[in-house]
């Protein structure tokens, strides 16, 4: 039991914690990744990926349970699609593209670039805004107790210090 | 040898696997996590995340050789602090953490609202932008061939062909 519980991260109660339990895994989102490339079929995405086909079949059947990919069996292969919630995952593929591109960088530069689709233009690096619109910083932004945050007893008593002491 | 690269991701030589060569591993992003929110020793993360001690300390060398995470022995107990490519790790994070509150949210509400340290108000979601600052929908966002994709001998024949043909 706590073996499970550890690993759906049901102990860290919170929503990074909730979004890792589906995407914290490296084939996760590049399978994802290959599914906003257009890509649809297992074949193709154990071609693409080079993946092992009993970890790909885990790995889709997961992605489908937790409502990121929908699939479909019309017309005899069966084929995956993002659903809502799987195309919202794109802040997160295009920040981790990003970090990629600035930090670990291919010497012969970027080898593929996002831009608006209406205009060709590049995307803005993804960045966090305040309110008016402003880029902050890391250290400019501050975390603070939710609603839940009393009410959730799993809340680790070393973060929940640092939260109301305002430190974070 | 190629158990070595399908490890690394040298093989899917871009920007979103090498960032996931160092943070795609669920632990990884808690622990860089904690480290946000002023965790900094052993026992802390430790205590906090109820991972076991190998693991740990198996993930915190991995992102201290990765420039993620600098150790200092200041003071007997090594202590660990993110560096400036660690800090960037923010948007990733925060990404992470709108996404779950949106799609797999707490039954009390949110745990920890994010807000800009000067007026407390909410940071604004996660999203991306065109260079004219519109926030675009997925759809709206395509991918073009940078520099390093004619060079790119690794690039996948699959994703090369929808790129040049401009379908994603």
């Amino acid at each position: 039991m706590l073996r499970m519980k550890l690993k759906t991260f049901d102990h860290l109660n919170c929503s990074l914690a909730q979004t890792l339990s589906v995407v914290g895994e490296h084939w996760t989102m590049l399978i994802v990744r290959d599914v906003f490339f257009g890509l649809r079929r297992f074949d193709q995405f154990q071609k693409d990926l080079g993946i092992a086909r009993n970890i790909l079949s885990d790995r889709l059947k997961k992605l489908v349970e937790a409502g990121v990919l929908e699939k479909s069996e019309d017309g005899g292969h069966p084929e995956y699609r993002l659903t809502d919630k799987g195309l919202a995952l794109q802040p997160i593929l295009l920040s981790m593209t990003h970090w990629g591109d600035t930090y670990m960088p291919n010497p012969h530069g970027k080898r593929l670039s996002f831009v608006d689709r209406r205009d060709g233009k590049p995307i803005r690096s993804m960045a966090v805004h305040a309110a008016d619109g402003r880029k902050l910083k890391p250290q400019q932004v501050k975390a603070k107790p939710g609603p839940a945050f009393v009410n959730d007893h799993q809340t680790s008593p070393m973060i929940s210090a640092l939260v109301r002491h305002g430190d974070v």
